[in-house]
């Protein structure tokens, strides 16, 4: 069992309650060794695997998030509320609670990604364009070892040099960020997997200046296919910057060049001048 | 008052409910005259006001909504429930309700778009390329007078030619709609109206194939800006279509030449081969 798969892992405790633990392992370490907020995409994760507990349909092709309070390193839980369960897609209300104040509030929608009474209808836009890994850039790796702490210490991720320059403190001028992505533990990716891909990146606001780390306020993403085993491919862009509220959508691909998920978050642009923080 | 205003009421009946009315003047109306589902855009809308009405905040930032059934022409109600009232954001689960069914279940993260306390940072990406709009082809006209009934009669919507090929029964062979939007009757654009304008282009999947209409399972949006007076002009496209479900990704830009709204759903290919139904 993978860190990822105990940092994510639910306790049913009846009624649709999942008794959880934010885990250490997965938080978001500052540069001066401060502990932070564990990382978005393992607490989406975690819910998820409560909703899937109980669903009638094995993908969760549609999750929306929002994320209202930062959790606390204790006890927590997770409460599920089935909305509809219907023939092709059934929807559940999650609530990850601590102290009965909502820390995210997810609703996610299940069904079956390949319907076999489908017409077939197949479309796929262009795959994002990355360097081999052996040319990326180690993101932990370049901040140094004693910084491998934390969520940086569990991701294996390789950003494209286009947009790491950001790590050198020379933004590239374009907020987009692209690299590889895999635990660092052996494990194949799967949904939960892909829960922690959607935002696995450096906020794409780095790109273009170098801001603090980005809070995301809201966060919706698409399974839309299996991943293949291997490394997964993430591309993210923003669009629009202003007001201090940023988006930026994201896309990954699997080792069988399918795109595997896609999402979008709105999140704040990071007040503090830290630098970046791994 | 316009119908859309009408449409889009609610009445207040104390603990967070409110009365309202699936209108049949936004409904979609299939070319045998058949009256189908209002439009989801005003749903959102109907949703939106309900919980503007407590807000603390002016701004829908966030909206995540999951479209569970299809409501009758009757009455229903909007259930509001606040999770967090923040200083930056406040966030609301709000559910509309018939025969206390879910059909349409939200939430709604509130805020300000533009901070006087912002940084300044500010970028966008490029915006959609579209012809002058007397080049475009008005939607309800091109299908004739007689089907100007339900919400095709209520939007003004002229679509580029590059992506009404469809309409011919020649679909350009990408998943794009572009197009300007505005209603029938006069009224400055708002945050209601680009809840409708989101969703308000004919399904993406018609560039590609002759399909029946598409239903939205989930759909988030964003608002960005208050539009400026004037026509809007909306993009939108897919990026993956397989296994019967597909994304739309839609942009809708002011007069002033802004990004005010995004939004992305995934949504069922229609089953129908009917056609075009305006």
């Amino acid at each position: 069992m993978t860190a990822f798969d105990e940092a994510t892992a639910v306790t049913p405790e009846g009624d649709g309650c999942y008794a959880i633990r934010p885990d250490e392992r997965f938080a978001i370490v500052s540069g001066d060794g401060s502990v932070g907020a564990v990382n978005g995409g393992v607490l989406l994760a975690t819910v998820l695997r409560a909703v899937l507990d109980t669903s009638p349909h094995p993908d969760p092709v549609a999750t929306s998030a929002h994320f209202l309070r930062v959790p606390r390193l204790d006890k927590a839980r997770v409460q599920v509320t089935w909305l509809k369960r219907g023939k092709t897609a059934a929807t559940a209300r999650a609530a990850l609670l601590q102290d009965d104040a909502c820390v995210l509030d997810t609703t996610i929608t299940t069904g079956k990604l390949s319907d076999p009474s489908d017409d077939g209808l197949s479309w796929t836009g262009a795959p994002p364009v990355l360097p081999p890994v052996q040319e990326c850039t180690g993101f932990a790796d370049f901040a140094g070892a004693t910084r491998r702490t934390g969520y940086a210490g569990q991701v294996d991720l390789r950003l494209d040099p286009a947009t790491s320059g950001w790590l050198r403190g020379r933004p590239q001028g374009v907020p987009e960020m692209r690299g590889y992505f895999q635990l660092r533990e052996e494990r194949l990716p799967d949904a939960y997997l892909l829960a922690l891909a959607v935002d696995a990146l450096p906020p794409v606001i780095f790109g273009i200046a170098r801001a603090g780390w980005s809070p995301t306020v809201e966060l919706t993403w698409h399974m839309r296919a299996m991943p293949a085993p291997g490394l997964l491919r993430l591309a993210a862009r923003a669009r629009h910057v202003s007001g201090g509220w940023f988006d930026e959508e994201s896309e990954v691909w699997d080792s069988a060049g399918r795109l595997v998920a896609q999402s979008r978050q709105i999140a704040r642009v990071g007040r503090g001048r830290g630098g970046p923080v791994t």
